[in-house]
């Protein structure tokens, strides 16, 4: 098959004809499949099921440091769940405070906090006229919404496959004191499975600035989410880095089990530098006495160390492997060569990213729907919901079976097709 | 033995150093206890350790509308989870959030949200010059720190036997529009242990505040934490009436399971009109995916329904009954008649508030360290830890067990004794 972009009028409207008749008989099977969300499927819940068992009534509740985890007390986690987490996030046991159940819940509680009451000393946010955070894309839509809700303004800056591009974060961040933030999903980035080179993150760690509460809001969900035992990124870790430059304070490193143990049930946590979380908890006490011991105590006995931890990974690992060879394949097989899309093949994480022809893919995803396929919308993955190309798309595979999966790859591929088509012919 | 103040100076200097000695007799008992907070003793504790055994590896993690408790999903909290606290704080099951393990944390939200986004089309709060709140005192201290840390300029209201002096309130409310809002414990309140009576909920469903976003921050705490069979109070439920005034919207009512199943695991959750909780769902969505709904099935599975809740209750109070008993006939014995402090013995809620003399509280906190007795601050029932009067004192008698809160009780005595002579002797 030619590139469809070389084919004449004729060509593609006997093309048509027949993707329309392929696509009806798909239709007809009536699937009714969501896949909008990056969810882990019953088969990958399944396997930390031994967590409810690791706490009974007869066992001890007391932590290594003997606090009774059943009661008050501890602001910012057990000392056995900062070890844990702190080895996941590879940093030191003492640059860690343990929240709830869910890592985006800090992210917008941070940003809550510069708002009304500024960072470390400077004007809170809310007194300022304009606040701007920088916004790697395509990027995570539930980063974009926390900064929408606050009012802050969001600039695009384009990834690139090293990371976001950082001449432009560079010039953008030192020349405007406005900008207070990046926000940046550093490994196996959300939706493109991109991890930040090692430049990259080098880069990031030596930015100089114009506003000194700036920071870095590093994202790394991620982080030990690898589809491959012989094919893994690694991703330099930053505190240390930003530490070395003499810049301890410009980052917020976030993460948390919900892809780990159960999504909602997890633990998270973020990572930073002595000052940074003692402003935190000067914070956080005002705000809670403390989060749910018994589930840190929960996670550490289930999990051991980050040894079990990372045994535990390569389960997720082999469920989700397939599924992402599914789709893969089918985007190889189906669109190679046609110049109607383009893709990245992650080492890990929960996406694919597919970029259609410009302006083509909101009707995409309206066409899956069609069929019974609900993917994430198009344009989420920008600032506003507006993808000023209308061309990327994320794919999230994780939850269907892989029966599903297949039907689901067709019908896209069947989507990205006809409306690539309906596109070159002037139709759109 | 006569009131103090009727006792002359020699009689007074004779008295003190016979209760110097036993001062320094039970302070070489070396006691070390804290009694500063109103933390459940292991005991209480125990009673809930079936809930470590309802959710196992064998067991169905679906709730009863057919989700999957283990993935992501449900913004504000399963159904059977929301009829259970729905029960609990007498409202009904659609009139309800579901948080994570605490309600201070649902309170914090609520005002920093005020700040940033404003009530219901309101200034954001952060934007006025001015923002108030009414804190009934003596109150919570935590309550107190939240307005505090906002910014947010604090009215002492005195507490009565029937509540707020409530003249006091309606007075304030329709005359300043700074007045957004009123920290209430209604129920067994922190720390006096009174409930609202009916002519008070009454007359705060019928206020008329001057500010459209004033909202009553009703903290039921203690809704079912009742410590006798026979004697309970009654709290007319707020929602309800304000919904007959025409002020639906006037209320948030917080909760939690917090001493009930577990402090810091367990459930939380505000209950207020739709139009309230359309618009907290409408921030909450920005904020987190959902809360831990395996921990909001287990307390489901464990308790059942109210009823099981309410006999689960019943356990509690046979094992804090005779530690409030304990303190209460200590000071009965100790101090009636002496004119050097009062009391009010409560029937249910974790405090029991003392009253010392004016100018005697710090001396009498200060004194019972000595002897190795840690109670709560004095100051700490008033905002910015200030208690004009220097008077009220709060006595959590939950943690320790009965032998030590017969010794704690002796040394609070003495300590009580030996200061307020000292100030009859212009001593202090």
């Amino acid at each position: 098959m030619p590139a469809y972009k070389e084919m004449s009028v004729e060509e593609l409207e006997a093309l048509k004809k027949d993707l329309e008749k392929e696509f009806k008989k798909i239709k007809a099977k009536g699937l009714k499949l969501d896949m909008s969300r990056g969810k882990p499927s019953a088969l990958q819940l399944n396997i930390s099921m031994g967590m409810m068992d690791v706490l009974h009534s007869g066992c001890d509740m007391a932590g290594e440091e003997g606090v009774d985890c059943r009661n008050y007390g501890v602001l910012d986690g057990i000392k056995e769940a900062k070890q844990l987490l702190a080895d996941m996030m590879e940093v030191p046991k003492d640059n860690i405070i343990i929240f709830g159940n869910s890592s985006l819940n800090v992210m917008y509680d941070t940003i809550a906090r510069s708002m009304t009451h500024g960072v470390m000393g400077g004007t809170p946010w809310a007194k300022l006229d304009k606040v701007k955070f920088l916004c790697p894309v395509p990027g995570y839509d539930r980063h974009f919404a926390i900064t929408e809700h606050f009012g802050i303004e969001m600039i695009n800056v384009p990834m690139t496959p090293t990371g976001p591009d950082m001449d432009m974060v560079e010039k953008l961040v030192s020349e405007d004191e406005a900008i207070k933030g990046i926000w940046c999903v550093p490994k196996y980035s959300n939706p493109q499975g991109i991890t930040y080179s090692d430049e990259t993150v080098h880069r990031f760690a030596k930015l100089k600035p114009a506003a000194e509460d700036f920071r870095i809001f590093w994202d790394n969900a991620y982080g030990i989410h690898h589809l491959y035992e012989d094919k893994q990124d690694y991703l330099i870790e930053i505190l240390m880095e930003c530490k070395k430059e003499g810049h301890p304070d410009m980052v917020y490193k976030f993460s948390s089990t919900s892809k780990i143990s159960f999504p909602g049930s997890g633990i998270a946590a973020i990572a930073a530098s002595d000052a940074n979380l003692a402003e935190i908890r000067r914070q956080m006490k005002i705000q809670t006495i403390g989060h749910d011991k018994v589930n840190q105590l929960r996670h550490v006995r289930f999990f051991g160390d980050i040894h079990g931890m990372v045994k535990h990974m390569r389960k997720h690992a082999d469920i989700l492997r397939p599924k992402f060879e599914m789709v893969l394949s089918t985007l190889d097989r189906e669109l190679t060569g046609l110049g109607i899309g383009s893709w990245i093949a992650p080492r890990g994480g929960y996406f694919i990213s597919f970029d259609a022809m410009e302006g083509c893919a909101k009707a995409i995803v309206a066409k899956a729907k069609e069929a019974g396929l609900v993917m994430t919308d198009a344009g989420a993955t920008y600032p506003n919901g507006n993808d000023p190309k209308d061309s990327n798309i994320r794919i999230a595979p994780s939850y269907p079976t892989l029966e599903e999966l297949k039907l689901a790859g067709e019908i896209f591929v069947l989507s990205v097709k006809l409306v690539s088509i309906d596109k070159l012919l002037g139709k759109l």
